[in-house]
């Protein structure tokens, strides 16, 4: 399915937050103006409107399809995102994703707290049915780029249901944007068994089990390497802990590598070598993710991003548009629910049949 | 501390699980072999007769102290441990932890199924006060060797004062056999504020923080390499899935990394290198670790230890014993547990003298 964006010139419209991540505006704007050169986009940029402007005055743009919304201030990693919002209305991702909304953009790029995004996202364009706050994931590991984990992102203790529909998502970001036919999904856990797993899992299995879902069972930590399943489902907890966790350990091999064989390699060829490992366990950081499950496209980037992971967090946007991703999940979701309803009905007429059953028996 | 062994040899009894692994008892009697060449120990072969002196007759044993204890059959990983035990009552992992108990031995090691030494050791050793199950843990990245994570085996969805008692065991090993003074405890978490975290977490804040233990608060997944705790507490279920994703991604970072420097490196060199990313993600199992809550010294490894790692797993039991570690342990967690009970006495004090002020205030 393609989606047409709402606009006569063909270009997708990205709205970026400039302010946001570490190194904008300087870094946002060059990664826009990397964007504009190169692909089939129109890009807005939202931001402090004096150091937006300055920074864009350094490239010629005159053939571009650049423009500047003026937005006042930003939101920081250490704020509260909820309280920040309220405090800074006029803050760049706020207005960034307003764009979306007023139907003036087709998707909204940040690089800035995740957590603004989030509350920014469901503020203004909301949450699909069943779903408490946005869901985050993908194929995290460079080492293993078939392989989706959700949620990596915010969501706590998570209900089995909720499990379910991160699933969902996944499952349709796999096939439809990766290209992946039938993924097969898979619950984290510490053993194949259906009796395997905490108290989350072990309620989960037989909701999953029982869904359309291509659901293979149980895999372990060992099994993002094994291509047991494409998509795998673990509570933001987990799924948290694991991609800090990988980052933290590809900088550390990096580092040993680098002086371990520092007198065997060429300075060049070890620094390179270096890099990719930092890379193989960072894929979704370098190349920016959505906000599964909002209803309507939000992209995220790592906040020490530099121009070009913004020009992939920008590619990537223009792909999830181009593809109308957020209609095909939103369908996806609501076929599986109803598909769950009918289960849990199902279920509920056969046991009242058995009740009757057994009153009729005594 | 220092504890004497129970004989009048000076020499430390292991009873090896010499059917235990996957490569037992070739490999098995080979390391008992090697450590009664080089170690202080006597050690106990328990397993099959015929198979286990016909590995003997491969060595000139004549000068070493090493005795045959006979058993029957083995317990497989895919068994399920208690049933096994029940249809098994002369395996060999059985037999060699009764020695344990019947002071025959002063501590038992096993490659075997951990599930079974798991279940043997609380039959016949039983477990501490206030542990559901053994414990594991222990340095288990050879990239962050003075960092503790417990628990990494089958605790699942643990109360609040379960993870204490974790770190109590925890900060015992990391201060007496891993020489570090006041080692600081943390939380694995999402976020250092006290506020993150899932249910579990949560709730243990607090009893983490009111605890006579040096707890420095919440940290996350990168934190495995920045040195802000030595003891990491989390639930077996999220330290075993990460554990297990250590192990998965080291040999495909082994893997990566042969194919890339394939070009550039000699083949030596690189067979080396590779070894050692999958070492310094196996610290743990290469060395073997204890099973911490039980009332006895219990050493398990890795099932596809050969003779090398089943040598350092005795040379583990060794120091274990020698140490007095069981012992150790028993006091700090009595200890820290006495602690916890006039807190909560003083806490329900003041809220009951609260309640009355209260009262009289009307």
């Amino acid at each position: 399915m393609q989606k047409e964006t709402n606009n006569s010139t063909g270009l997708v419209r990205v709205a970026l937050d400039a302010m946001g991540g570490d190194h904008g505006p300087v870094e946002t704007v060059k990664g826009a103006v990397l964007a504009a050169q190169s692909a089939n986009v129109a890009m807005i940029l939202v931001g402090d409107q004096g150091p937006v402007e300055q920074e864009l005055a350094k490239y010629d743009v005159s053939n571009l399809a650049i423009t500047v919304v003026p937005s006042e201030d930003k939101i920081r990693d250490d704020e509260h995102p909820i309280r920040a919002l309220q405090t800074k209305p006029k803050a760049s991702v706020l207005v960034a994703t307003r764009l979306v909304k007023s139907g003036d953009a087709d998707v909204v790029v940040s690089m800035g707290s995740t957590g603004a995004s989030m509350a920014s996202a469901v503020l203004n364009l909301g949450l699909m049915e069943g779903l408490e706050r946005p869901c985050v994931g993908g194929p995290f590991l460079g080492l293993a780029p078939n392989t989706v984990l959700m949620d990596i992102g915010a969501n706590i203790d998570c209900r089995p249901a909720l499990l379910l529909s991160f699933a969902s998502l996944g499952v349709s970001w796999a096939r439809t944007y990766m290209g992946i036919e039938n993924p097969r999904v898979a619950l984290l856990s510490v053993g194949s068994e259906s009796t395997k797993g905490n108290k989350q899992v072990r309620e989960s299995y037989q909701l999953f089990q029982d869904s359309q879902l291509n659901f293979v069972g149980n895999v372990e930590g060992m099994d993002f390497f094994t291509e047991k399943a494409e998509v795998i489902i673990s509570d933001g907890f987990v799924g948290n802990i694991l991609i800090k966790f990988t980052e933290g350990l590809g900088a550390a091999f990096a580092a040993y590598t680098k002086k371990r064989l520092g007198s065997s390699l060429d300075e060049t060829s070890i620094s390179e070598f270096a890099a990719e490992l930092v890379q193989l366990t960072n894929r979704t950081r370098t190349n920016g993710g959505p906000l599964f499950g909002v209803k309507g496209p939000v992209i995220v980037g790592h906040g020490s991003s530099g121009a070009d992971e913004i020009l992939a967090a920008i590619n990537t946007s223009v792909r999830y548009v181009q593809l109308g991703m957020v209609d095909i999940m939103k369908e996806d979701l609501a076929s599986m629910n109803a598909q769950n309803a009918e289960n849990a009905q199902n279920a509920m007429n056969a046991a009242a049949a058995t009740a009757v059953g057994g009153d009729a028996g005594r």
